[in-house]
């Protein structure tokens, strides 16, 4: 084996012992964790921003954000008055379990039901790396085209929820509904297609009703 | 320093020797090679497909195709009557320069005036791997959001020019051009910004300029 290949073996099984740690501590709170993954752009923070919104008087929601740079994106999640603490990657192209646990020290874990860990906007390198959350959950906005399940399959085959997110450009953009899920489903034959629009609000419920039950499921 | 980064830099190092060979090849055959880069899903082979079309009595051009999975884009690609290799990366995030090297065994170079390389759909890992060209261009969709430029900085940094595409969306998302353009300036005053609709055809003959130019300045 090659050195590089030994690197990138140990790091991998590094971050694996982590998310190990991470779902012992979201296992003793009762916490669904879920990580949330898309290309850049796709909507995860509108997604959150209506999501904490709307179910701000049911659940207590907490968001660890995962950016190059800014924190443009912790600033909309903690306006909707859930807690947020941002992650800068400075150039990394995915979240790790380290850093995860690092963030969910400025977090007040009494009473959370719900963190959702938004990554790096990146449809390769996340899929790599759990961060101790219980399901990943992709956002594919209609506007990137119903091919990316079948070009980009890891992270359509680890997922458990696919979002199919900005609905409402359908009339305005070439997107075949039932090829992108028909490649999902291929690919991850348990896969739950929700086509949405954050922006919106239209079938929000659908996920919402995954959430409820996957929450309930934690207790 | 640790071991994990020595082995990043080298690899890094590794990349660069052979981008070098890349240059001195293309500058033999006074070939302009452009690295077109983007987030899934923004436009990169709808661009070649319009661009290969449009320009196919000016110039011979040719394309190196990266994806993680399938030939579907070098299908694409070829469809047009371009010359088209496809690089299957086996979940790789990236393209490297030893990649394109062997790629290019496979493309007849005589008398080409244009080398497309469509790396992988990423708008983080891509930027640190140069693989000889002459310039970056980085496409970003309209309908991913004005803050992509400030959200990941390094991509927009490096590139020569950024095509805002998908402007035929323009009316049905929040995109301001002006916030998007002055992101990207700030990162790099010299970017050139072009926004186009590669699908509808709209603005495309700036683009077609700057390619005339860059072109003629290899000569």
């Amino acid at each position: 084996m090659s050195q590089e290949v030994t690197i990138v073996r140990n790091v991998l099984e590094a971050n694996d012992r982590l998310a190990e740690e991470l779902k012992k501590k979201f296992t003793v709170r009762k916490i669904l964790c879920l990580n949330l993954m898309s290309s850049p752009g796709a909507g995860k923070t509108t997604l959150l921003e209506r999501t904490l919104t709307d179910l701000k008087d049911e659940f207590k929601m907490a968001v660890i954000e995962g950016d190059l740079q800014t924190d443009n994106d912790a600033q909309r999640v903690a306006a909707t008055g859930a807690q947020a603490v941002q992650i800068n990657t400075e150039g990394g192209c995915h979240l790790d379990s380290g850093q995860v646990l690092d963030a969910l020290k400025a977090l007040d874990l009494e009473g959370l039901d719900i963190l959702f860990v938004e990554n790096v906007g990146n449809l390769v390198c996340p899929a790599e790396f759990d961060v101790g959350e219980d399901y990943k959950v992709t956002l594919l906005s209609v506007a990137e085209g119903d091919d990316k399940p079948e070009k980009y399959p890891l992270m359509f085959h680890i997922s458990a929820v696919m979002l199919l997110n900005k609905v409402d450009l359908m009339p305005y953009v070439d997107f075949d509904l039932d090829k992108a899920k028909g490649h999902a489903t291929k690919l991850n034959k348990d896969i739950e297609v929700f086509p949405i629009s954050a922006r919106s609000g239209e079938n929000m419920d659908t996920w919402y009703k995954w959430l409820r039950e996957k929450r309930a499921e934690k207790l």
